[in-house]
């Protein structure tokens, strides 16, 4: 005698085909349609701007997506929360300068919330407590080490798009924050954490340029950047991307959708270097007019024990530094090393505790660093040679210098910046009207 | 042969004593020192403020106290967060808006902690869900439940000084906010919690007044008032305790001390009415210039049906209707109602969706209500008598009356309230020059 399903054969590629699609639509709704979505500050920057940015989503959110939001400050928010901070002690950081600072995030996603429930849809705004997005203890620069993905998805079951706040995480009891800009490394994080292969970030450029088009009139768009050039671009000042988030991207295989808040049209997408399709030399000029130098001169007695311990102490108060030189004459040591302009009164203080006796502190302010950036740069020699070039024929002194595998930097006078950025795009044939 | 105590009993006096003054000591230090302050939105309004707070909190601690500060927005920015809310959705109250809201004493506390920190003094800014404490889910206008005091006492213990935000709570996931004013109700809470029997509640006037002293210019100071005039005064729109906090106090037994951030003396005690020392008849005239009525004529048919509806309806959006009066003739009946401006127009869209036809609604704009309050009406006739006789003198038309056992209030234009209040004032015998 047969089985049911032989002597009802066609039931049975009935049932299968049925159950396979159920499969289908089932893989749908739990797992292709979430896409994280960050905007910043800019795009959250007036409740015009909130009211656009709900219209975006839910429109995306009526197309079948599952949209989470991460949201930034308000812009102008945090600057105004950091004055007041700064007006009680402007050295302080720790517990109470990151609460203080992360109640900026939640004035802009209850706004946002309450935008897309007024659309009809069940928004959830969400803190960095209430998802558990954990970090290290850092205060100011604080590292995720975990997001609760449980919570993010069970808010999605029921139905709710997550306005999760940016830029900040948990530690014990603590509210922690990731630095400017940390709002792309809570999305990156988010898409990570429920295996999303992909995360946009909106900001109020359509593309990424091969240099800023308010200093270089010929900068052109890009449709693809490696997450290494993108990661030396982001530990170079370039404000598009928080370098944390690019790191985590890489690591989990996140690519990135750079787009802008108010045009539909696809941006720049960062990828694995493999798929970038053309890799010029230089991929772009950066520039961070927020720099400052400290240099010391001359350090004659036990210089190499000062300088450990100021390295050390400065690392301890969270003191950035990014370019260092030193050089030896027979007076003393030189010693030359750069930071931010925020972190330039912190590091004055620490540097004129420890420096030794008979050793003068000079301080310059006013500074820009200006790079070049590309994945080219590994197998092209010579871009050195060029980029000296540049400042020489311009007649543009250069503070400090620095190299690595894929850029070159130099430390000049601000007010050089725009000709040194506009020199070095051409020389490296970046220039529009030269593709 | 004599026991140990009976050959030395000097030291067994000298060990007892000791064992007394340890005793002392100890129960100073685990209790009796322990002191809520709570600082409203003028008193940390400007950084130079909250820097004047964390002085007089520190020269407390210095003198032996052990002191927990409960801290409201900085003056202004709640109302900043209210309307960034209404140009979004004027109507919504839910999770997101008290979220938004609760941004506000974030800000502030963590300041606080900042300045206090400079003062070598270890603080500790804590939020709602931070400290557990637990309210219903009635948002806007929650209820605390209960407080986690342990938390809040180990924090002490380790020698902090807690700072936390007053006018927030937490239900389940959910960020919840107390109403205006909710920040009082969040100090007595902690002082009933902890188990102390005073709450120092610090404002920016000395001592309450037998009116509002911009209003009525022989307006008196007040060293005592009962909790139930207190309560009263809190439900007819006095500015300077939230009704909650009042009942509160009155039920764990917790003396609040209303009195002056920038000054050091005594201000007005609000106890049990047995432990205030005079009782006039009247102790205060009190007023709130933020009312609106809602005027329904004529209500035809189904008319009780319709009422129950639209009382019901306003409930559940958490409207609070005032004073209720209705009458009827031959036509139909009148309804009229009285509500806060702010919920105008919840109140009135609920109205015109329930209103039968052929009803009119007239709306009353830019009116105050006025109320005498003391515990001496009870035994005292006539006061309403009296009180008629005033406007009725001053040919100042009431639009609603209500009374209880120990007040009387009623709504009138905006632009006759300073008159009324200094004719009732002086009615009532309450004038500095009549003492």
């Amino acid at each position: 005698m047969g089985t049911f399903w032989t002597v009802f054969p066609k039931i049975k590629v009935f049932i299968s085909t049925l159950y396979l699609s159920v499969l289908r639509i089932f893989s749908m709704k739990t797992q292709s349609r979430i896409v994280v979505k960050k905007f910043g500050g800019t795009s959250v920057g007036s409740i015009e701007r909130i009211e656009a940015v709900a219209e975006r989503v839910c429109e995306d959110a009526k197309t079948g997506q599952s949209p989470i939001v991460v949201a930034s400050a308000m812009s102008g928010e945090t600057n105004r929360l950091v004055r007041l901070a700064s007006e009680i002690n402007p050295y302080y950081r720790g517990p109470a300068y990151d609460m203080l600072l992360a109640s900026g995030e939640q004035v802009s996603i209850s706004l946002l919330a309450m935008a897309m429930e007024k659309r009809g849809f069940k928004a959830k705004p969400l803190l960095a407590y209430q998802l558990g997005i954990e970090t290290d203890s850092i205060f100011s620069k604080a590292r995720i080490k975990s997001v609760n993905s449980e919570k993010l998805k069970s808010y999605i079951d029921e139905g709710f798009i997550p306005i999760v706040a940016g830029f900040q995480g948990v530690t014990g009891d603590d509210i922690t924050t990731l630095g400017r800009g940390g709002s792309d490394t809570t999305a990156v994080a988010l898409a990570a954490a429920i295996g999303s292969n992909e995360c946009e970030i909106f900001t109020d450029v359509p593309k990424v340029f091969t240099a800023d088009p308010r200093l270089v009139k010929k900068a052109r768009e890009l449709d693809y950047l490696s997450f290494e050039e993108m990661m030396e671009m982001a530990s170079l000042g370039s404000k598009v991307l928080h370098y944390r988030s690019v790191e985590l991207a890489a690591k989990f295989g996140v690519k990135i959708h750079l787009r802008s808040t108010f045009e539909k049209r696809e941006g720049t997408w960062v990828v694995p270097e493999g798929e970038v399709m053309e890799n010029p030399v230089v991929s772009s000029v950066t520039h961070d007019a927020n720099t400052a130098v400290i240099k010391l001169f001359p350090i004659k007695e036990k210089g190499q024990k000062f300088i450990t311990e100021l390295f050390t102490e400065l690392a301890e108060k969270n003191v950035v530094v990014d370019i260092i030189t030193q050089s030896q004459n027979e007076i003393g040591q030189r010693l030359a090393f750069s930071v931010t302009e925020e972190d330039l009164a912190n590091a004055e203080v620490i540097t004129k505790k420890l420096m030794p006796e008979g050793c003068e502190i000079f301080i310059m302010r006013d500074l820009a660093k200006i790079s070049t950036v590309g994945v080219g740069m590994k197998n092209h020699p010579g871009v050195a040679a060029r980029f000296f070039k540049v400042f020489s024929e311009a007649d543009i002194p250069i503070h400090l210098v620095t190299t690595s595998e894929i850029k070159i930097s130099a430390v000049i006078d601000k007010n050089k910046l725009e000709e040194a950025a506009s020199a070095l795009h051409s020389e490296f044939t970046l220039d529009k009207d030269e593709e």
